[in-house]
């Protein structure tokens, strides 16, 4: 039996996903933006999907804008909004355990002048709202804070750090890359001063390839891609029907069961987390009262993760040793959380899905604990 | 029956990409940056593509990037030539007839301080090599030149224009759109002198939300998006694995027959120009020499586009005005190649697919005869 638990690096897609996808491809092939009936079939896919994601979040159908996924999103947000507001400033906030997208982005506009501040966690691996608010000025033009980290689960609190960094400055512009939190966690935008929020279809069962971009109505930030008129000519290319049609599936299907999904991952980590604590050399990084309970972050004492990947792999056993996006560089995370080397070394991240049962979870850990007895182990 | 003649706005996807992309979504649905076995099984669908479609256009596989769509392939190659090249030159030059993608990245381009060239096409509506040899000069970035133009089918002599523009500049590079004659059309990459190349998937049978860059090996551009070592960190953003590996089925399903399929679209296109020429008020746009055989465009006296749209429709035959991105605007091709408003005013494009059948060439026909006697007319 496959144990698939790297749920953070991609999920299978949903028999609702797949059914609409396949739906958009065979059926409602037309091109949106055609004036015809085969157009305007099209267009109502767009909508609807639309709908069911923006009631995910607490938004306006309109505020949201289809993207190539949480990528395109990310660096669409930074560079939009440097583009159009370089004359109001010239200061970027950030944080060190952004994922790639946002920490390269901010680089890149490092580099073309702009000065970007990326804030620490505390000693307790913290971030507190006042650290944001000390760093914005009168020249902020945005800060972009995660809401959930990929690597360890730790639940960041954008929603305070907004109104710290707004009250500052109003008119900074607060963003997230909500990749890890989407649709898992309860969350509204509204009247939390959010102005900018990116996701990805493919962490919660729908295809890679799509993302959202939320906009809050007027906010300005500059279109990324020029071309035809599709999105308002703010996101030009032929959209994406099938995979947005299989966003919107995606989100229908999973929106109702939030709150239950949410227990299940609770009871799945609980379970996991007493089962590991019985294994002498495992180090569990999580903390319930910060961390999501869908990502649980390990080191196993002297077994290297890639070692114990491939171990585990024999078993159709999944994990990863931290974020997919940056095959084999230590992580900047665990290093950012003040972890030693040793224990970054040694890390796994176990994610769940929906579909995680108490069984995968508990032939994961029975495999883990033969694995400091079979594998060799690397010298302290 | 459904008459869909609207194949250069998109196409119906072809069974086997959507059983390609129902695999990928279904079974090899782990992240191809993951270093377990689902990671690897979803990297091997993505080269498998790359290999389909190399063999395609002669490239090799490494030189092909996967993009969100044409869209972002036409601005990556544009902008990201802007950016890589800005020290050496400041010259951009296109056509006047390109899609919208490349016309507004290259009015952006502008805006950023480079100098941008539009060639129009000459008095007989070709494009002659030497008009862009005779724009090129030592400080020219970039000649963007479309292979078939996706209102006319005008075929452009892009091989020539790339061979011209390097005998003027051997550092100029030379970048294709060409999204409408791609795998439809026999052509070759290999020692044209073609640097860079877009193309869609949804032009060909796969779904909406794809699209290649061919770049040359050693061909040098900035990547636009900033993120993870996806595509060596030339393109970050979890692979779209679904629709990759619906793209290279697509093209592995049609590229044997392509041969056939232009032989049957020349067919189409003669039995239809035959008809229409048996109707009073048609005007055919069409020279079987210089135009291919799969878009038709032509005007029908009297009668506005869109109104004739719509009563095609009610027979569920669908065509389009011009091009789909262009929603309501008049055709700025169309005005290029010197018709009269009154003749663009009552465009239609027409266009075959793999799948269109000599009964629904004659089905269009004959409604379109019926419309000359039906439909109120507009003043001249």
């Amino acid at each position: 039996m496959e144990i698939y638990l790297d749920n953070s690096a991609t999920t299978k897609v949903c028999p609702e996903a797949v059914a609409a996808a396949v739906r958009a491809m065979e059926q409602e092939y037309g091109n949106a933006a055609s004036l015809h009936r085969k157009g305007f079939l099209a267009e109502q896919e767009i909508l609807s999907a639309k709908r069911s994601i923006a009631k995910a979040i607490a938004c306006q159908p309109e505020e949201l804008y289809f993207t190539s996924g949480a990528t395109e999103s990310n660096n669409w947000a930074l560079i939009g909004a440097a583009m159009a507001h370089k004359r109001r400033g010239n200061r970027f906030i950030t944080t060190t355990i952004e994922h790639a997208s946002v920490l390269h982005t901010m680089d890149y506009l490092e580099s073309q002048g702009f000065e970007v501040v990326r804030v620490s966690p505390n000693a307790d691996g913290n971030f507190d709202p006042q650290m944001f608010a000390d760093a914005v000025n009168d020249r902020t033009i945005l800060v972009s804070c995660m809401l959930v980290n990929n690597e360890t689960g730790l639940r960041l609190p954008v929603e305070a750090i907004a109104k710290a960094v707004k009250r500052k400055n109003s008119e900074t512009l607060m963003h997230t890359d909500a990749v890890q939190g989407f649709l898992k966690l309860p969350f509204r935008v509204k009247n939390t001063g959010i102005d900018l929020l990116s996701a990805s279809g493919h962490k919660v069962y729908a295809p890679k390839g799509i993302g959202i971009l939320y906009r809050r109505k007027g906010v300005r930030i500059l279109p990324l891609l020029h071309g035809g008129e599709q999105q308002n000519g703010e996101r030009p290319g032929t959209d994406n029907v099938p995979l947005i049609a299989a966003f919107g599936a995606a989100v229908e299907a999973y929106f109702p069961h939030q709150r239950a999904y949410l227990d299940q991952y609770t009871a799945l980590c609980s379970r996991l987390c007493g089962r590991l604590a019985e294994i002498p050399g495992v180090s569990i990084h999580h903390d319930a009262e910060r961390m999501v309970p869908y990502i649980l972050n390990i080191s196993c004492e002297r077994l290297r993760s890639e070692v114990l990947m491939h171990y585990l792999e024999q078993a159709e056993i999944y994990v990863s040793s931290g974020s997919a996006c940056a095959r084999g560089e230590k992580s900047h995370v665990l290093r950012a959380m003040g972890l030693p080397d040793t224990e970054i070394d040694t890390a796994l991240r176990i994610s769940f899905s929906k579909d995680t049962t108490p069984e995968m979870v508990d032939a994961f850990a029975d495999r883990l604990a033969t694995a400091f007895t079979e594998l060799e182990k690397i010298g302290r």
